[in-house]
């Protein structure tokens, strides 16, 4: 609960643990005295920026969904606790999307605006990524991605028309405690896209695809030894099945197995033809291949299962414990041909940590 | 624990239930106090043949690990609890698989054999399944099923002598209180087999690949109202999955998504050009279309994922909750091109069940 005083038991774990794990940081009864006395008197506390920094990449470590763990000491934090209007919010935001992928070499970033104070109301951005598509009803349909259709009608009653085509990226919209919700547009070279072809089949680019390179979630909180950071986005490189296998295919957004089989000229009059899973293995090669060819960094699915399991081994001989959730680590497509099927996973609900506070708590 | 005193609680909820469902089974009162006396004077009851039979198919219809729910009420329940010695028990077993397999139209049937009683020992099968391929440790690699590699050692120390092929049939050992474990092998006609080849790929019959038919585990308990049957083997009929995407393909099976690419002459240089994605998709084709060449009965993913979400719904609509695993139900391919990847399901032991004895209780 991002309005609650921070909890001086989290506070004190976090700042033991951390303080543990880099012994430069020298003794931490001096911290924890001071930590405690100050949110014995304000209701919370400052990280300093080595605590912020490292509380950011133990986030990550402890996300049990994402399997891009082996990388967790190269995050990049940018530590924005000073931005307070929207416009400053907005610029760090275009600044962050140009640290992660300015000149199209990816790097995980996150930037970690002012935490939440006890009783005051905080910033916040209402995009679920940064970077994401317009979805428009129209009467042939929706055209765009359907998961943002009503957000795109929020948009339209803010006053923001889209170009009313199938990727037109969504404004940001900005919510400070002092400002009505403000939209802003991402500026044209802060969004690094990819056009989609395929290395064999030439039709293939006549679809139309494209998908942008910096997939930054932006609706998470990020939670550090009991204090919330409502607005901490982050972002790494795509794994191709998430654009391949869920963006680009889920019934729900952009639902393109059934044209990709009609490309290839599958019979899809019955399913054990297996056309959908035909389908489905072309556009992540198209997907993979067309990242590879604009030198965006991507990762496949098979690649990143080992290195997911060399990051358990790591850790494992760290003595640390790799919370996991299999239904999130195990990928959408071929799971059984990935190393990460084979096993069962430790869950747990270890912090620092990032929420989403729609979300039921599991 | 099959050799504790039957719950008299547990059987009392399955009573109440089983009742409840059926009113032509008449009122429960009497039976619960005839069960509740038994229990007092023997530990353990004995069920009706009534009882038996719908608590086999409410075991089915709570197994939250099966796809294959949708068909619960159509389960052909063979009361074998008489049966006693060897000889009887692998007769009973063979014509198991004829119900189930005679002439390719499958059939779902479970065989129960006698209870366990406390304090005494009783009568198991070894295999994990009726059918299953032998695996041989020899000089080149294993031939023939990893898995069972010690099994079939076993069955050597025993006396079996294989023919050292990629597919023999394992022999059945049935082990009774009185006899110690005696082999037996499958006649030839109990066991249907089904040659893969592939609808356009004319190379790959020549892999040599077959598969049997009639999926039937044997190494379940199966628990109904607090009363353990050790020896009740089952079958439905397979999705192909099972065979294309676990039996065939999985590096600790027989391992052969690196042949079938070969076949295909995919470059298998680098994970990204999805070549195990590839090949994978491929096998299940073939498996899928010679089952169906062959006349004998198989299920793809895609249609089995739809008809378990009718289950769920035809269940919710009589009110009872279905319990399922989302990593046992999501197919080990393609998952999120399935509907039932997008959902969450409530976890729940509900009894009658079927149980691993060596399996970790979770
Ligand atoms: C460096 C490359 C990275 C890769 C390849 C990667 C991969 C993934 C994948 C495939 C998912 C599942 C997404 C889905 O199915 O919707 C995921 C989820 C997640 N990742 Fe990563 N990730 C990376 C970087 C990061 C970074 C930098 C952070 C945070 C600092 C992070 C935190 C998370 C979290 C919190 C989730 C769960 C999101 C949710 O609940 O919706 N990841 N990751
Ligand atoms: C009629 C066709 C059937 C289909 C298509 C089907 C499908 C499946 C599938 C795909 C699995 C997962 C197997 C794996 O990944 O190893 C499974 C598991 C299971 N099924 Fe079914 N099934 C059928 C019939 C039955 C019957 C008749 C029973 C019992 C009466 C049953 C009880 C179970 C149980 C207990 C499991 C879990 C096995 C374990 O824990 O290893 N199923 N089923």
């Amino acid at each position: 609960d991002p309005s609650a005083p921070a909890d001086p038991a989290e506070a004190e774990e976090f700042l033991r643990l951390c303080y543990t794990e880099q012994p430069r940081l020298g003794p931490v009864e001096p911290r924890l005295a001071a930590v405690r006395a100050q949110i014995a008197a304000t209701g919370t506390y400052t990280h300093t920026s080595e605590e912020l920094t490292w509380g950011a990449k133990v986030a990550w470590r402890n996300a049990s969904r994402c399997i891009g763990r082996l990388y967790w000491r190269s995050l990049t934090v940018l530590d924005r606790r000073k931005a307070r209007t929207a416009d400053e919010i907005f610029s760090l935001l275009v600044r962050h999307l140009d640290v992660a992928g300015g000149g199209s070499a990816l790097r995980p970033v996150i930037s970690v605006f002012a935490p939440a104070v006890p009783g005051r109301p905080y910033a916040r951005v209402w995009n679920e990524q940064l970077i994401r598509y317009a979805g428009y009803r129209t009467e042939a349909g929706i055209v765009g991605d359907p998961r943002y259709v009503s957000f795109t009608d929020a948009m339209h009653a803010m006053g923001w028309r889209g170009r009313g085509g199938p990727f037109d990226v969504l404004p940001v919209v900005v919510e400070t405690p002092d400002e009505a919700p403000r939209l802003f547009e991402l500026p044209e070279q802060a969004v690094l896209e990819v056009p989609i072809a395929h290395p064999e089949l030439s039709w293939f680019e006549r679809l139309g695809l494209r998908w942008h390179a910096v997939p930054a979630i932006s609706n998470m909180r990020l939670r550090v030894g009991g204090v919330d950071y409502p607005l901490a986005p982050f972002n790494g490189w795509y794994m191709g099945t998430e654009i391949g296998a869920r963006n680009l295919a889920d019934p729900d957004r952009y639902n393109l197995l059934p044209i990709v089989a009609s490309g290839l000229g599958l019979d899809t009059s019955h399913e054990a033809t297996l056309w959908r899973d035909r389908a489905l293995v072309e556009l992540n090669r198209a997907v993979l291949w067309s990242f590879e060819r604009a030198g965006v960094k991507i990762t496949d699915h098979h690649t990143e299962s080992s290195r997911f399991l060399a990051h358990m081994r790591n850790e494992e001989k760290a003595g640390r414990p790799v919370p996991a959730d299999w239904t999130w680590i195990v990928p959408p497509m071929s799971g059984g041909a990935t190393p990460v099927f084979h096993r069962y996973y430790h869950e747990a609900d270890q912090r620092p940590n990032f929420y989403l506070d729609s979300e039921a708590a599991s």
